[in-house]
């Protein structure tokens, strides 16, 4: 019985490895560049470099590790097969695969981060104890993770729980990133509640903190925890947007519980004030008790998430 | 090994029943009256005695029957616990224990009705071949089945796959069923249709052959494709809710194929014209290739779906 395991959490600037446990304790953590230029292809040969040099400096032989879970930036279907991860150049191609013959035929999982993360905090974080939940991420995008009685709703090509590219909005003008118009991600994202914020400043001439300086999600929810009526309108939006389309997909996979995390949820429980009446007033009556929690493991969701696809 | 496997769908007003041979074929199918009365207490004794009145005249012995299946209407969570079937009026219940003990420990399994209907046209009926399916019943009301690599996703408490009363209209001002306001059975349904179009005729005087008579969701597609400008405008709203409404779910649970029954389906592959295009301009582009079909089995989708949840 192996001793260790590791998680992989690729972003688009930069890898965090984990080295874990199997109880789920993080024995270690550390970061690498994520090198994208041609195509991404120096990637998986540097997280494979990596954990073999860690394995090296803490004298731990091969069969003493489960194996290397990974996450990705993009659709990864059942069969550990990544499509189109924009982000990091990538082609189609085998992840699970690809790894393990850099690793010796290790034990390799593959997943989307999102849906490695939502894993993660099922497992260590803030939905520790539940079986069914979506984890929101509201970061520069808005990531979605979907697990339904313990399993990762992936969807057949890997898009399930793309949840900021579901459209709440008729009359958008602003093109999302992914190129279509009145996404979620273009009002509940931290750039979203930014562009919110600089429609209601111009819009309007009601005096607001958020006049003086750089308008972020940040300094909008500091505004709104101090009071700001126009930042409190900025907010109301964003919850009715957000509010809305979490009770839409609550009515679609009814989890146990929402646990949002991102760096929009620094702003901590105050969002619950703006999300749950639009929540509660729209969703289907089953799932109008349905939880909202705060994820608790911040950027190491992926890492965590990521080592237990392993230990599935 | 057993033979033989019964399919049993619980209705408002009847009960269907079918015995199956284990390959799935339908052998003999039967109805019985729902008895809803003293809180629907005669209408899993009535079931049983039907069950057991069809071995008999069959002469099929005990061990010969892998089990029975039943599906009904109600919010069904995965230990087959039925929670507010109100159209019953049933009370909380273990649908499986009840009715098993009913015809001394048989092997019972049970599921919502959308959701086991779902499982029939994906066994023998629109949906063979796939693996990930959302089945949109547009009936009366608008239900939905989601199986996600062959297993149904009931939710939490049973609630998943309640799409009929996801919200998609902020501006409704009558009352969906479900007491919410601007639920997609609003506008989806036959009387959704139905409501669209008598919406049109007081709002303008143009022309149309739904001036004669009374309007239907039938008579709504007939005139659409006679070329009625009226209706093929009805037609329109219609497709850009359930168009909008199927992308978001696309984008949530990203399965291969959405499966379209009920008796507005009747209306033939017309309907797509409709829904395709306000689907493929608001879904997330990983999901813009999801097919459709239309659902072969009817009102047998049930019988069908419920016996298969036997021989899972």
């Amino acid at each position: 019985m192996a001793n260790y395991v590791f998680g992989v959490d690729v972003g688009g600037t930069t890898v965090k490895l984990g080295l874990f446990d199997i109880s789920g304790n993080l024995l270690d953590k550390w970061e690498i560049p994520t090198r994208t230029e041609n195509g991404g292809v120096q990637i998986l040969p540097d997280v494979a470099a990596s954990v073999q040099a860690k394995m090296e400096e803490k004298a731990i032989a091969k069969d003493d590790v489960a194996g290397v879970g990974i996450g990705a930036p993009g659709p990864v279907d059942d069969n550990g097969i990544i499509h189109e991860a924009v982000n990091l150049g990538w082609p189609e191609m085998d992840l699970k695969k690809e790894l393990s013959d850099l690793l010796g035929g290790m034990h390799v999982e593959g997943g989307n981060d999102a849906n490695v993360a939502a894993l993660g905090e099922m497992w260590k974080g803030g939905g520790q104890g539940y079986k069914s939940l979506v984890a929101v991420t509201l970061g520069t995008g808005v990531g979605g993770g979907i697990i339904i009685n313990g399993r990762v709703v992936n969807g057949c090509n890997g898009s399930g729980g793309e949840i900021g590219h579901i459209h709440v909005e008729d009359n958008e003008t602003e093109e999302c990133g992914c190129g279509n118009f009145g996404c979620l991600e273009e009002y509940a994202s931290a750039t979203g509640i930014t562009r919110l914020a600089n429609r209601k400043l111009k819009a309007c001439d009601k005096d607001s903190v958020l006049r003086q300086g750089e308008v972020s999600a940040k300094t909008v929810f500091d505004a709104v925890k101090a009071g700001d009526e126009l930042a409190i309108e900025v907010a109301k939006q964003f919850g009715e947007y957000l509010g809305k389309g979490l009770g839409v997909i609550a009515g679609v996979v009814n989890p146990e519980v929402f646990v949002i995390g991102g760096g929009v949820s620094k702003a901590g429980e105050v969002l619950f004030d703006y999300i749950r009446p639009p929540f509660e007033r729209t969703v289907f009556h089953g799932c109008r008790d349905t939880k909202f929690v705060l994820a608790t493991l911040g950027n190491d969701a992926g890492i965590y998430g990521a080592a237990k696809l392993v230990l599935e």
